[in-house]
């Protein structure tokens, strides 16, 4: 099943500038696939800092672990990127797959195995053969260049329908620094979960216990604030590599380096792209949702409201279906568990206000609405009342797409 | 749409005998629907002890803040239920609906306004006009009797596609004592959510704190043990009726009463048997899904378990398509945030252990597994090896026709 490209793909694919210090190569190396590619190495130049967030799953992938104890070093100079199997739920299997990939990257770079970083996303609980990497890492090496992104991106897709990809230019000091990102969605490959991984590159000279702490500022409203079905995978991987090669920069140490302030911006314009991205490719989708949430009692109060909603298959299936139910929107704050009360509760579908303190608001044109519900992003408001708490999450629709692909494959 | 009966419903309804101390009556009060009835009202003795649940919404209907209310004085003599409108998020003039049906009933019964008990399930926002229940309270009162339960089980239907009776019987010292309940579902009305009201009746003499216990005791392992897709109605209500009116039964208010030994066991499969019927009844449910956990560090860390997995879309979908995935199970474990070691995570479908020990089962037999898979009643138990914590909860997959039924009503 090749599904198509998602309603809500962006228009238009944004030219990507090559990033001082990084160069890649995709290989087909036969991992489930045919005809594609299905292996990403990134090479980086020594001295690269690196960061790094992942799932919050009890049962994390392999690579997953891997990275978490090699991103203690700091240090990067390589990446490994395979999809088709995402080497999970694999047992000693799984950790030994991830030595010996790890191994001969760092043989074919010429750097140690501790400086090299992995992911992988596909089935699960299948064992991962990764002497197939073996017998493309030299044609990896060898074709190493700094252009071609959209390779990148498209090489670690699984069923995603677009290879997503960003970047941004901006300075530091009198330097032009640029930061370039990929990501994959939530696409499932058969017959198993999707994963979300983005990775992102740049050239300014950012320590790496300042990147980190940027990663961990901006994940927050960017990635973390993304769900397409409330379910999480055991991959997820987000990792941040700064080479530093750009000329002239400065290096930046700490958080409040006022040179640090254009950085900031494109580094969270990256992360806020490419997560969208990943809604807009949700399974099924058909819808982009935003939902908006202000008066709650605090930021994370507001957060977990949001989350409600954005989870609520009601919700979801209502939007999926161009109806403005705010009663369903009313039931996903109730059941949030956070303060809130219903007779100071204000909603919003397209801006046109539905409901207004504890009951229908009386104003509201049904017309308006259901036009404004036809369109492909909904934006979602729920004011409480309550006080200065305030979020936005995305989301996607829950339509029969969405159950068709990950139920459909055995009949 | 009339929905076609669930496939999962029971095959036989069983014979519903009198409940000594009380009578009931239904009627057509054209509250939405056409040519079906739409009000219940139950009359109780003098005497009858009252205990309840309720939804944990922070955004209560009237009818349950109003049960709440008057559940303090632990006695009733009156229940009127109405489908077709929830009475929810209709601010003063859903509290003006409440007392008025409250006044009109305790008229027509003769007993005070704070022992009428209500509950209302349906469409949401809307006012509920509830002038129309007072053209037929008369009627009800005349026409009260002691049998028609599956009447009465068919008044509080939204779309739910059977009506949900259980009845059990047993013994308090020398006297017979009889257990009657009836239930509805998560049906969806157009266009809202929709709601699980269940009403339990005996005659034994419980005194109301006693009953209010053993309705806590039991209802965590039934009804608070069921989901059908994580969304949790405003409108949830649990009551449980003890008129004592049974011939010779001794009143019973210690929980550690021996003679209450057989009433615990009878009390305990009428919430058992109704709420399973509840999971049978899901939105477009074509499988019942039984999960059992076990070796969890506590039986609260096993519920969340549960529940993480019976909730998630991506397990339900799997089980739409008969596909026994247990990487989305290990998913669903992962994302509970409770303690597991992926390691010592073994899995079983249908009571074929296809994962363990961190890996996929290598002894599996797949055309087996297959097999199982295509019984309308799914068991999937998970051992996490940690401790002795276990659990067990129902729900039900998630079809086309979940989305179909939530959301394609508008188009």
């Amino acid at each position: 099943m090749t599904p198509n490209v998602s309603p809500l793909a962006p228009v238009s694919v944004p030219d990507m500038p090559a990033v001082a210090g990084v160069t890649f190569a995709t290989a087909a190396a036969g991992v489930r696939y045919k005809d594609r590619t299905d292996v990403l190495l990134m090479v980086l130049d020594p001295g690269t800092a690196v960061a790094g967030v992942f799932t919050r799953s009890k049962c994390p992938s392999a690579p997953v672990e891997w990275c978490r104890a090699k991103l203690k070093g700091r240090k990067a100079r390589a990446l490994v990127v395979n999809s088709g199997n995402a080497n999970a739920f694999t047992g000693k299997t799984g950790r030994e797959a991830c030595a010996f990939t790890a191994r001969i990257a760092a043989k074919a770079v010429g750097c140690k195995v501790d400086d090299v970083f992995l992911a992988s996303t596909g089935v699960i609980g299948e064992p991962l053969n990764a002497s197939v990497f073996d017998g493309v890492m030299d044609t990896l090496i060898a074709n190493a260049r700094g252009d071609g992104w959209l390779d990148a991106a498209k090489a670690i897709m699984t069923t995603d329908t677009f290879p997503k990809v960003s970047t941004a230019r901006t300075s530091i000091g009198k330097a032009t620094v640029t930061i370039n990102g990929i990501a994959k969605g939530a696409g499932m490959i058969m017959p198993d979960m999707g994963t979300m991984l983005s990775f992102i590159f740049t050239d300014a000279p950012i320590a790496a216990p300042l990147l980190q702490k940027l990663l961990r500022e901006y994940v927050e409203d960017t990635f973390n604030a993304v769900t397409i079905d409330g379910d999480t995978s055991t991959s997820d991987t987000l990792l941040v590599f700064a080479t530093g090669a750009a000329k002239g920069a400065p290096k930046i140490s700490k958080a409040n380096d006022p040179r640090l302030k254009g950085f900031r911006k494109a580094f969270e314009a990256v992360l806020c792209d490419l997560s969208e991205q990943v809604a807009r490719d949700g399974e099924g989708a058909r819808k982009l949702v935003e939902i908006e949430i202000e008066g709650a009692v605090s930021k994370q109060s507001a957060r977990r409201i949001a989350m409600s909603i954005a989870n609520s298959p009601l919700v979801k299936t209502a939007i999926a279906g161009e109806d403005a139910n705010w009663g369903r929107v009313v039931m996903a704050v109730g059941k949030a568990g956070e303060p809130a009360d219903r007779d100071k509760l204000s909603i919003w579908f397209g801006g046109i206000r539905v409901a207004h303190k504890g009951a229908r608001d009386p104003g509201y044109d049904e017309a308006k609405v259901s036009q404004a519900m036809k369109s492909p992003k909904i934006s979602l408001k729920v004011a409480l009342g309550l006080g200065r708490g305030k979020d936005r999450v995305l989301t996607c629709d829950l339509t029969k797409d969405y159950v068709a692909i990950n139920g459909d494959y055995r009949s």
